[in-house]
């Protein structure tokens, strides 16, 4: 390749390549989040790239491989500042809170440029078959998989109600952010996110035991 | 057109063509539910429809001619479906819990052959601009008011409590079915629809009056 053949040091090439690498994905994950993932081709994104067709083809064989390394590099920035912060708090209540609220920050804070790459996705794709719906099946299963585990976790320390389902509130709390997104995003409604906020932490309120810990809404 | 000329009675002739109008644009509005709105070109349909590309020309002008008529078509199908039905019942929480249930059973019993098509509309448009996306974000503001005025007529028929916020209230409402509807039809959820509707309906019961008229799950 051009780039790897630059003058560079041998040791740097890999790395280097690694970060255009990157930097490809970065801009095809904004892509897809405002135009959608099937029309990320690799027309398309050398296009918006300035780069040549077959410079992109040196990193991914097939519009398929676009697509998934896509998918797998928007998974890796919803981790990011998602799920990985909510680590270090506190678990129980306070990480479910913690989840939801980086969640709703993700999405009021446009780290995608056209909304949530994922509530995207996924409607695009969940009537089709293959393995880009699988890989973004699988995501979205992670994260309501990740709000289950929080909520399991919330009623073990006795921070809710041992009556709640546990599959079936973290189901509501996956739900009310896609929703408000759609407000959001679409009706230009500026107050959804902070309505549905206010929704999900009075509902957590609702099934919280009497030795739950306190949580608010930042800032 | 040669459907026109075909040796019917001049008075049928009209709503011949309107009939096939209708029947292109059932076939559209499931095509697009399926593979998104932007990908409902002329050609297309046309492969789908058996038809000839001039033929549908005569019916739509363009692309975007065809993919208002397709919202527009989808609008009718939602009113029919989950409008209208509703309101032939009482007034107040009766007639929000209608809405609330004709609404997931529309989405369970795929009316559209790619579950709602204005879910995956609103996702596929939310991010563009131009009249396509104007007509999604009206149909979806025309729904959000529907529910927001359920919601005021509940209250004034002291069905509801008059302490609670019915545009965010609203907005819990309808932001559940869609991202249950994301895990009913990407995540193969069979049950996410049916916890979705104890959710809403318990909600509902929390901030009921003690003279409001008691609801119950259909079926």
């Amino acid at each position: 390749m051009g780039t790897a053949a630059s003058g560079r040091s041998k040791a740097e090439s890999p790395s280097k390549g690694d970060r255009t690498r990157e930097s490809i994905l970065r801009v095809a994950v904004d892509l897809a989040s405002v135009e959608g993932l099937e029309g990320l081709t690799i027309g398309r994104l050398a296009d918006e790239l300035s780069m040549s067709k077959s410079g992109l083809f040196a990193h991914f064989g097939s519009k398929e491989d676009l697509q998934l390394a896509t998918v797998a590099a928007a998974r890796e920035i919803f981790a990011e500042h998602v799920l990985r912060p909510a680590l270090t708090v506190e678990a129980g209540v306070p990480r479910l809170w913690a989840l939801c609220e980086n969640w709703i920050q993700y999405i009021e804070g446009k780290v995608f440029k056209g909304g949530c790459f994922f509530a995207a996705a996924s409607f695009e794709f969940d009537s089709r078959s293959g393995p880009v719906r699988d890989a973004i099946a699988a995501a979205m299963k992670e994260w309501l998989g990740a709000l289950t585990r929080a909520v399991d976790v919330a009623i073990r320390e006795k921070h809710l109600k041992a009556s709640i389902d546990s599959h079936q509130f973290a189901l509501e709390i996956y739900s009310l952010p896609i929703g408000a997104h759609c407000g959001f995003q679409l009706l230009e409604d500026k107050k959804a996110l902070k309505h549905i906020r206010t929704s999900i932490l009075a509902r957590i309120q609702s099934v919280a035991t009497a030795t739950c810990p306190q949580v608010k809404i930042r800032r």
